[in-house]
């Protein structure tokens, strides 16, 4: 299959890799030259812009950092919507707000291009090995057309529900993720500070009513768990600053649907003074820091 | 065995129950006396004090509501330190601070009585089926030589360690909950108010990162699992005002030991609140009321 | 002084007529027909577009409801700066985040336009009685020279330091204001629970270190002082959801920022809540509703 | 007059030494026996026991650290209550739960003697200089006649109504300083980062709706105002620790009221990782260090 792909940074690139692995041939684009050059050297067809980049390929994907920049790709003038003819499907993996994923999809349906938002999970490691989790929304069929793409760069691919559920079920999932981090680090630093071994009460708890992913599967306390960041100074992972820029999203979201999330707008504020105290490119786990001595 | 029984309330009652099913003796000792007559019916022998109730006994239990409770039971005149004789294993199944668990334990050791903390989780209907889980604090030897009595009445029990870490196991595991039961308020809720369907959130959720036993076991979120409090109107269950004691325990407990708990302070407040607002009585989970729109 | 004046809603008005008192003339635009026709009334005459109300005028003044509409009216095509001629002095009373305000200003100078932010307080009966503060933010002889037009709408006119700062200055000190008013409702609501006469405690706290504006001039206990809204069921005032509004733009300027604001992030939820609960019309010291029974 | 002093630490010290300044005559007790010989040094009689300081003196005046100090020393076997003449006056100068004031003061009526709680602001150098604020409760009749002694060590002597008033005034004061004191350091930590200047947004604060005693008075900020623990270094002053426990005490009233404080719990928390973070020994004001970068 011929598609264009538009964002070619450290999740962009190794995407992209996978597709050619997996026989596609790709035209691509981005507004780093040198990020161009690396796949242009592995046989890419490279465009002249974004709305260049949407002309003559069966499909189009893009992985972009945030809001305005998916606004821009799409709908400014040499942007993506001004040159794909009618038809052809569009996929966007990016993680932004769900209120913009759907104007764009919107705007893409009046140009008759069925489009999902399909932002992943599993970082750059997930998107080298090709094992991501994509979170998809749009109409079932649209999915169910573009999900073999999707499955030549990831290996769990879940359709949300309509148009903008992709982002809903991301930052929401993220959310509690963050809360529950925060519980756990609370949870672990006291009972440790009360006299108990940190390793007997994560075994209660993780047979108990107070189990979660990050009690389980990612404790934050050092030596509860091998092979975590925890164990190893908190290096790899899923950086401090890329939860804060979820957590941002998430309240902001919730602000504009007039949500109360106390628990949720207090994660951002902690991680917010985390990053602030230099721990920023730390794993997120990292957070049980603030509930230690320095 | 014959075993004495201090406190005879919603939970003490059927523990006794289960003990003499299990072919046990009792002699019962409460301060109320219509407590005291329904066992006396069932058979058990009646004691005039706390202390009279730890004389001729192999064991005593008690099942206490609050640490001012346990320290006079104890440590007054005609209480149970001032007559047990030396050697008589005690436990001490109450849900109090550890430091008073300790220090009661203390006591008890100088007088040559081992004794054990050993806080439950099962509420009323894990008393009366004999399933409740306990979690234990105290010597290993005193452990497995008292086991057999605690497994007359539960089915899971657990050694936690030294003297009050069963307490710490119980208070530390429930502020985990109670903050895991938020974050699922506020992500099912703020996932529900930006479009999504909240059963495929939860599936989503259910096998990522932010599930944990309130979303995978216990959902607020009315409709999405069957046979839960939410789906019968928060009805049954374990109380709010049960959840708010514990969190009033365990951030007292955290304040003690100079402990920040940002979170589980918060947890305290919301149930807090939940309650004013008149809760209590309702499943734990039904502070998910507090994002619905009344 | 021949003014052009954008944006004659609920504020921009009565700013209007005070303008015509003082001896101006107007030349009026707003996208709402039936908000020009008031002005129209009264002898001001109407602009096609925000464009044409910038020509033949000596100063533009624009008042308008959020950073969106300020970006549009003076930076679209039919915009304030696609026809303001050189050199025309140009005032934006609008409340909106700090880093819009320094966009625009910045642009308006490469068009030689001198701007000024200049975010008011005071309300609509402020505007209605020209008695409104006026926050300033812009060079200093720009300040001086405007001042004048300023103070026929209002009487303190405060320079606050360069572009922006108008804008930060007043979200900042209501993001003080949101959170010591909720300070008062707490203890006020606390000292009443245990058992103080709220006079007398609001007495003392006035003459001590627990003293600030929400105490001493609008303490929101009903009964304590006279002629404010708390003395009357919570009508007139600043509304709640006007003071959501600016916490929303105090907490994104602060994620903007990379600063943490934890008591800034609670009362922006604490807000969110109060308005979910159907109390955004009252003022905003009805917030004290949160913290009584039903 | 001859009066009963229980507790030589550092504020009874001075205390003591103002009484005797304004020719009252002293019989003092403390555990501690060098805080007592520094006042045998200055002619004063000692007891060798509570009890003992109470008999034989025309009033008793006790400053202790905490709850059951308090109720130590008046309830204990060879407390004040075991031996204090019928019509003896008793006033309890230390800071501790409203509850613990009442019992005692019951306790001490059904003995006959009147009693106040009159806890002070003010700190070690109110002490010396015979300024401290005295917060009273008790009925006013008693109040009227045991002022003088408290106007020969204090300024500011101010009835707060029945028993235990002094205490809900002190703490509720207290607690709403402690949110106040960090809406201010919220405030101008971000105003700054916007690019204000702090001296400049403090004076535009001082004169508008966010003005508190702790920004027109005793602004955290360094360099705002002069002769402030801001500016040098947050020494002296009222120190951060004994800020946690008068947040700790007023967050247990709250609890054992149920009524919620969110920001007060927030602020115990806050003031908790200050202290966890090294700061407790600094001035309260130091609390602005948690947003500044280290």
């Amino acid at each position: 299959m011929k598609i264009g792909f538009i964002g070619l940074g450290n999740m962009g690139n190794p995407m992209c890799r996978n597709l050619l692995k997996n026989g596609h041939t790709l035209k691509v684009y981005d507004v780093v030259p040198e990020l161009v050059r690396k796949l242009k050297d592995q046989g890419c067809e490279v465009a002249t812009s974004a709305a260049d980049c949407a002309r003559g390929v069966e499909i189009v994907v893009t992985m972009l950092p945030s809001s305005p920049h998916v606004r821009a790709v799409y709908m400014n003038s040499l942007g993506v919507l001004e040159s794909v003819p009618a038809g052809t499907p569009l996929i966007d993996c990016s993680t932004i707000d769900p209120l913009t994923s759907r104007e764009v999809a919107f705007e893409a349906k009046a140009k008759g291009c069925p489009m999902l938002d399909a932002p992943v999970s599993g970082g750059v490691g997930g998107a080298e090995a090709g094992t991501l989790t994509f979170m998809v929304g749009g109409e079932a069929a649209d999915f169910e057309r573009m999900k073999p793409v999707l499955q030549h760069m990831g290996k769990n691919i879940v359709h949300c529900g309509g148009s903008g559920n992709g982002q809903v079920a991301k930052i929401c999932n993220n959310m509690m993720l963050a809360i529950e981090m925060i519980a756990t680090s609370e949870g672990m630093t006291l009972a440790a500070r009360l006299g108990m071994d940190p390793k007997i009460f994560a075994s209660i708890v993780n047979t108990s009513s107070g189990r979660c992913w990050s009690s389980d599967t990612y404790n934050p306390y050092p030596g509860v768990l091998e092979g975590v960041p925890a164990s190893r100074g908190y290096s790899g992972g899923f950086g401090s600053d890329l939860m804060l820029k979820d957590l941002t999203l998430v309240t902001e979201a919730a602000k504009a649907a007039k949500q109360p999330v106390m628990m949720g707008a207090l994660a951002q504020q902690i991680y917010q003074k985390h990053s602030m105290d230099g721990n920023g490119p730390k794993d997120f786990s990292s957070v049980i820091l603030q509930y230690m001595k320095p």
